[in-house]
């Protein structure tokens, strides 16, 4: 497995490798590798001839108040997780390869950056838009996988490969979650036990909501006012937002139809965690 | 010769063209072809296996009192000189081709844009370095071709490729000017024959300019001074801004010292015409 840590090695890698015809399969990730990562590298491997898995905690997308500094990072034992599932290369770049001084060009998906998360994370979505868009160029691959868990983030990267016609195919692959239905996430690790106890009501409410639009429930503000009972249960969780929007543009709905996602964000002690779902064509 | 006219078929050809190893220079243009354009695409003609051109007049780069609607196209005779200059491929898609309905994504080079030009053309260079990356992303050039006329959307462009690490190398290719030392531009063509004869003293004061630095002059504002006066003796020109500065981040020089751009724009009556002057090593 290669570990290579310079724009330009990576980029002569990538180039030799497609003058040799190969498929490459990527996973963008910031490190602190968990099974939904690893769900993610299993089916670039399944996909491709080549898997190439970045690191790299991208300061761009951490507000000034955020985890950027304490956001967890352990590459040895994400390198042993990648090569336990035959990645062939890590792009593991320093910040100022990837920011030189004086970086000056950002990229903005406007209307899908400010609901949801982007409410409480301005600029978020335009620093994660701006480093996906940047990791293409330099790793070139033909299929890029993301979670389902950040659902606001698959939505705007598809939109920006689709809008910027990146050569590329955006494959977002379903949440993983522990036995207790928590979403797979490198923040679960600042969770006390009590407070991991605490967030399972996430995804409860989550299947909550489905059962709701399973019975024929359409009217969104009853299923998030629901939803919002039985998270508040849980006194240590504050919830940031519970929005129900079209699953293709964020736009929140009145009436629940066609796909929808049920997004959420609730911080359990001083954690902010998210989860979400997607119901698909409801009628 | 081709003329592809979507996206798809031409990032198809793109694609085989680079599995075939060649070498693909590309010159992006809005049509209403000059000796300038055809500058540039001799020079990727002779660089390059293949030499791809794009017509495109982009929408998003005119503000909404500009020419947009009466920019000068004629796709017959732009493409039979593109057939003279030996290019392979024309790039030629229409406006809902390349913006379909509900596009939402921009490039941003901070700091750049708002100089110069930017001051009275707000959202320009935003459009212009949107525009520029889509057609790197559809044709996958080794190496890109862009006029010196254009200074500051130079520096931009190369400056956006070099923060995003988009895998191709910027040319820049010095101004064709007509025998009077006007600047080639598609919108000469607006011009009267007496306003062309007094366009004529905005190369004449960059000239002057030059003289000035070579005889010692380094006061940005005294070398600024002495080409307003030189164009205000023509009674048509309405100076929008005469500049001196830094030929990398576009910073206004007080010293002339290093690399300078001297660059200048002015209406000629209902036009605006641009010019610059880069001076290099000056100590």
């Amino acid at each position: 497995m290669l570990i290579i840590r310079t724009v330009q090695k990576m980029q002569a890698y990538s180039k030799e490798m497609r003058r040799k015809g190969k498929r490459t399969g990527f996973v963008p990730t910031m490190g602190a590798l968990h099974e939904g990562h690893l769900s993610l590298i299993r089916r670039a491997r399944k996909d491709n001839d080549l898997v190439v898995v970045s690191i790299f905690v991208n300061p761009c997308q951490f507000g000034p108040r955020e985890d950027f500094k304490k956001y967890p990072r352990n590459f040895k034992h994400d390198a042993s997780l990648c090569k336990n599932e035959r990645v062939d290369c890590i792009f593991y770049p320093a910040v100022q390869e990837m920011y030189p001084g004086n970086y000056k060009t950002f990229i903005s998906v406007e209307g899908l950056s400010d609901a949801l998360c982007g409410k409480s994370r301005p600029g978020h979505f335009r620093g994660v838009a701006t480093v996906v868009a940047k990791l293409f160029n330099i790793i070139q691959p033909d299929n890029a996988y993301f979670g389902q868990k950040d659902a606001q983030q698959s939505v705007i990267i598809k939109k920006m490969a689709a809008d910027l016609n990146m050569p590329v195919s955006i494959k977002v692959i379903p949440t993983v979650r522990d036995k207790d239905g928590l979403a797979l996430s490198s923040r679960n690790r600042y969770l006390s036990v009590r407070e991991k106890q605490d967030a399972k009501v996430l995804s409860q409410a989550l299947k909550l909501a489905r059962l709701l639009v399973d019975g024929g429930q359409r009217s969104a503000q009853r299923v998030a006012e629901r939803m919002k009972q039985l998270i508040q249960k849980k006194k240590s969780l504050k919830i940031e937002y519970i929005s129900l929007v079209d699953a293709d543009n964020l736009v929140p709905l009145t009436r629940i139809s066609g796909s929808c996602i049920i997004a959420l964000a609730a911080k359990v002690g001083k954690t902010r965690l998210i989860d979400n779902l997607i119901i698909r064509g409801v009628s």
